[in-house]
């Protein structure tokens, strides 16, 4: 692109960064560039602002690692949870989605990552000593092991499960089957097998 | 969203205005706002600097509307391009992909769009007012219409080329055909139609 003599290095700079996000490529980020410049004061300037006002205010809850502003986030600081529970996710948009559905009013722990051999991550790179810490707490009855249901985060599970078992806590996970509104014909065989084998009287 | 106590205001905000760029969700933006988050010092603070900068510094040239730093941008002042043609195109992306294939040294003219009768999109909502006077300048012996080979690209091609018709330059528009590199089995009948009407003797 530096060859590019009809584009200023300011804007492309700016692609460079955009095209760094997930999901983008050079042509998506050009287009959002453009985008941006056609609504400067609408949505690039509050867009910046918005940015840096949230890479300043929002920090990792020292006790879960939830993004909040507070050092201890909103949900492990509520006294109407329930302490006795910890739901371990991967990533703060599982968190998200667990809370949205309004069903687990526990606590929570985000390890910020599943286990991965070939990207290198170990257990001190996810936020799992913390997690082992917190489970020696007396109060804690219940950790639900809520890693997706991938290779990843299965393994995950695993190894987590395995250092917390000598506890004497209760370990769960989340149940595995068809999903809700699924259609049989369109899902694959892992989940109808999983599904077959948890099958229950009805 | 609002519902949501898990997640904090700054970052609502964040999401709410990464979901308004083009191409992206609500979902693809939450991924994002944790990507940016993640990457505090490496994208998170570089990309809102950049955003800031690009939209200080990048201004619309008034002679061709494409971006620059300069009120003349650096292809309308670069004295070794042809000032006898213009290649009128739909958007600032169209110039770049034009100017790359480094077979074009005229000048551009942008129009910042196509007319659009159902989104109300009029002559002089577009750069159109600006090229008129342009190509009144005696230099100027050809205008190229290089609007996209869709409906509304076409609409404004006609428009355009029927208020310069009279002033007596050449106004030409790009080949259509067979894109070099195109299976045939893939390309839709209006292409192939359009290509076997413009054959050519070999």
């Amino acid at each position: 692109m530096s060859k590019n003599t009809a584009m200023q290095s300011d804007l492309e700079n700016l692609i460079k960064y955009l095209s760094k996000l997930p999901g983008l490529g050079n042509r998506s980020a050009k287009r959002l560039a453009l985008h941006l410049l056609k609504n400067k004061t609408s949505l690039m300037l509050p867009l910046a602002e918005s940015i840096y006002r949230t890479a300043e205010n929002i920090k990792k809850c020292t006790e879960c690692g939830n993004y909040d502003t507070a050092e201890i986030c909103n949900i492990c600081s509520d006294a109407k949870r329930d302490n006795s529970i910890i739901c371990v996710v991967e990533d703060v948009a599982d968190l998200w989605a667990m809370d949205r559905s309004g069903m687990y009013r526990g606590k929570y722990h985000v390890l910020g990552g599943t286990l991965s051999a070939m990207d290198g991550v170990g257990p001190e790179d996810l936020n799992i000593p913390k997690l082992l810490q917190r489970t020696k707490n007396e109060e804690v009855k219940e950790i639900i092991l809520a890693t997706n249901a991938t290779v990843q985060g299965q393994t995950t599970a695993f190894y987590i499960n395995d250092k917390l078992k000598d506890l004497g806590k209760n370990i769960t996970r989340l149940a595995h089957g068809i999903p809700i509104g699924g259609e049989l014909d369109f899902l694959d065989e892992g989940t109808l097998n999983t599904a077959m084998q948890a099958r229950k009287a009805v």
